[in-house]
């Protein structure tokens, strides 16, 4: 069985109480006194997970350089999903935001943009499997737990994937330069959202593939917002309608 | 006379560009090849700044470990502003949002809100001097040259602050639990919004000193939003009375 080796108080509690895969064992620093961390243990033992209590040093070891507060939690994966098992999650798919990364390169930016989904209520995040950042410990320390909440789809081709969203009924939103002004716009459920790289925004192929293009209006002369603050808000504006 | 070293390509061009500051010298590795950074010189030569050609080992040191993209700038410190100063800066004071950070204390955060500010019209941001990052290299490359367009005054006392904003005639509004759902507070100018630390959000004095203490509606049971999208988030709203 495939193992991850995650780290990060809010990461542990969220995969203990979500529940969502199998947990082989927590290990924490000996001798912590974060009572947070006190309270993982309790957790643990009540869901039956072993704990173990290691040096700070072999803890370091584990996260590889991460920032893991005591904290580290093994696992097996999370189950992969496609398309069809995500939309078959949804208690009403018509009632749904889902949202889409072209590009998202750097996994600190992937883990904050899953956070804000989970937050504001977009329920799949889809993910291409080349070009973009993947699920690593940094993405996943970045999520703050989010991942146990949000379900993520790879998929071998983003284009695709919106034929097939559209077929489901879905409206296709990008965020990119020369769209529509964001406070304008009227979503429609169940959206897509698509969220480019900060430099280069959607590629042309996946622009070509929106029913609307969408922009936050932004002051001349400033490089833009980052693409996690750019999800944030659409995110935001999003969860108005849900 | 005191200086910085700051780093990036995007923070050299916007401190190029602004002008707000005298530039020593920008320093570039030998042999870049990159478009921007060639074009870079072109600029501080056009401007009348002297052009360094360096190894990239000088560099790696000149920005101490910082993510330098090849390109250093050696300039003066942006003059230090109190708050009646940017108030003279203003053209219409009655038709403005600053902001004001309690408790930020990673650099990386608070690049990421001055820069978040400056692409959403907040003109101001001040900053208490203790308990808060300071503008270090890494909260400049992180502003990603918005500290060259954005206001920042650091005060000793942010709730001696907040009263003499309210002489000033602006609204105080905090971002916080258990206040009024963002989409449904109408804000009025001029308005000072104070944004917590993740963790904490504001301090109970800070939040006592609030006309309309403001809360993004969230999902449960995830840890909230980071800092740095819920201020990307607010002043995306407010953003919509400027």
């Amino acid at each position: 069985m495939s193992v991850e080796i995650l780290f990060g108080i809010h990461t542990a509690e969220e995969i203990l109480k979500a529940g969502r895969r199998r947990v082989i064992r927590l290990v924490i620093a000996r001798n912590e006194k974060n009572r947070r961390v006190i309270d993982l243990a309790g957790l643990a033992r009540k869901n039956g997970v072993r704990v173990d209590f290691c040096d700070r040093r072999t803890i370091e070891k584990l996260a590889a350089g991460g920032h893991h507060q005591g904290v580290i939690i093994e696992t097996g994966r999370l189950e992969k999903l496609d398309v069809d098992e995500a939309a078959g999650l949804e208690k009403d798919l018509r009632k749904t935001v889902w949202a889409g990364l072209d590009g998202i390169t750097d996994p600190m930016n992937l883990g904050a943009i899953i956070r804000s989904a989970a937050c504001l209520g977009v329920s799949t995040v889809i993910l291409p499997e080349r070009r973009s950042a993947g699920l690593t410990p940094t993405a996943h320390k970045a999520a703050s737990g989010a991942l146990e909440r949000v379900n993520v789809v790879e998929v071998v081709n983003l284009n695709q994937t919106i034929l097939k969203l559209k077929k489901k009924g879905f409206w296709i939103y990008g965020m990119d330069m020369g769209g529509q002004p964001l406070p304008r716009v009227d979503f429609t459920l169940p959206a897509f959202i698509l969220i480019g790289s900060e430099g280069e925004g959607l590629h042309a192929k996946t622009r070509e593939h929106c029913d609307v293009i969408v922009s936050i209006p932004q002051k001349d002369g400033v490089e833009s917002l980052n693409a996690g603050n750019a999800a944030a808000i659409v995110f935001y504006e999003l969860s108005k309608k849900l």
